[in-house]
């Protein structure tokens, strides 16, 4: 198995091991951040040490390590890996529960895990759906923090695939287009580019972010009707892009080899 | 610590483990349920297996004991721990994950976890508030089962205790008033007992049946303008159930010692 880095020691990730009373596991109390391993360098990492910040800030989750212990452990992973591109996770949780409770203000054991998987350069195009099953909720925090409830991104990527299709669109309760199920919706619409804003219950992606300041995006909301009149569109997440050439039936057109967008994850 | 039982071994507490990839610990994805035991006896041990299987059912997660065998654990788990009154947890997840990726349609290796801890008679009454951190999403299926995704509900439950309260009631999408962080509502306005219906985005509890089976109760959306008109009100669920003494600073009569309400827990 892969080597992996849990709370300052570094493991075989079959001997590292979990509390059963850990609160990621009971009530999915924590956070997570996936980036980019290139050979041995992390990307954009400290963009994703200053999201899971404020994400461990607004739930009252205490991060014990500071960020350039974070790096060395980063880094020290990748190098021991050695895959030549790899996706890293960082997972912060409250730790294990000393007893029940909802809320339980004790930051003396917070968990924090890291583990590196290889990944591949880009995925294929990709055929999408709009997810029926569940909706995103865009009154809650969480919506826009990569906590560790993904039950409906689970359920939504789940239908997508029994429906033939690689991905699911997800609504939010207002019946917006918000995002596909792991990455930020960018869609061209009469020439122009549109992505959701962070107010309809999306995740601010880090790719999404570079992306805004590479290329001439507009942040507004997407009705299914919006959708149709699309004709080229992609999704981003840390890991790379994908063109999307279907949306429930209706084709696009491949558009990311005449974008600045590839290019990003390669250059910084 | 604790004696507890995980797929199939009994273990003390502190020996028992996780792997660092199950998808309980690293989505969310699972269910669960809490339920009494007074000395040795389960309480409706029969409507939360049937709950479970229900849940694993629409998750498509994989229950691998039979009834008989999970009630033969939680009984002698009850047994071994020796409490005389006790809360059980049981966690159903998908397991550790051979790869990564949101939906893994692999049954293989389920993890089924039961735990027991000491719970107390009864609750004091509460004085609860309404969350405006976060609601419930009446439009994911999540909202009527028992998963792993609490975060929301532990929003909600900090929240409360920030303004000085016990609990918070929360709201769904649409603004009605849905449920307490871990219980169903029951409010009585102008004689006559309402408890929000399950569309609204609650967890159909299995008190809350019991009570519907023995009281006058209906069921139907209750707004915060509703809620200003109740005179009396409590909250139950598979533990026991509490008055609710005031909501938002509005007194509220202590009601449950004239219900057919605490019985239950001690009869069946």
């Amino acid at each position: 198995m892969t080597q992996v880095w849990l709370n300052g020691a570094c493991l075989d990730g079959a001997e590292a091991r979990l509390s059963i009373s850990d609160r990621g596991f009971t009530l999915g109390d924590g956070i997570f951040e996936t980036l980019l391993g290139i050979g041995e360098r992390p990307v954009w990492l400290a963009e994703h040490l200053a999201r899971l910040r404020a994400g461990a800030s607004e739930l009252g989750l205490h991060l014990a390590f500071d960020d350039r212990a974070i790096e060395a452990a980063v880094i020290g992973l990748l190098r021991r890996n050695g895959f030549a591109r790899s996706a890293v996770r960082i997972t912060l949780t409250r730790g294990p529960a000393a007893k029940r409770g909802l809320w339980v203000d004790d930051q003396s054991s917070p968990t924090l895990l890291m583990t590196c998987a290889p990944a591949s350069v880009v995925s294929e195009p990709q055929r999408v759906v709009i997810a029926r099953t569940t909706r995103r909720n865009e009154h809650s925090p969480l919506s826009r923090l990569k906590s560790l409830n993904y039950g409906d991104n689970i359920l939504a990527r789940r239908e997508a695939l029994a429906r033939g299709a690689a991905d699911a669109l997800m609504l939010n309760g207002q019946g917006h287009v918000v995002c596909a199920t792991v990455g930020n919706l960018f869609l061209r619409i009469a020439g122009e580019w549109i992505t959701p804003p962070a107010s309809d219950g999306i995740l601010p992606g880090i790719a999404r972010g570079k992306i805004l300041s590479r290329m001439s995006v507009t942040q507004v909301s997407l009705s299914e009707t919006d959708l149709r009149a699309a004709d080229a569109g992609f999704i981003s997440n840390s890991l790379g892009s994908v063109d999307i050439v279907e949306i429930e039936g209706v084709p696009l057109r491949p558009c990311l080899s005449g974008l600045p967008v590839a290019a990003l994850y390669e250059t910084e």
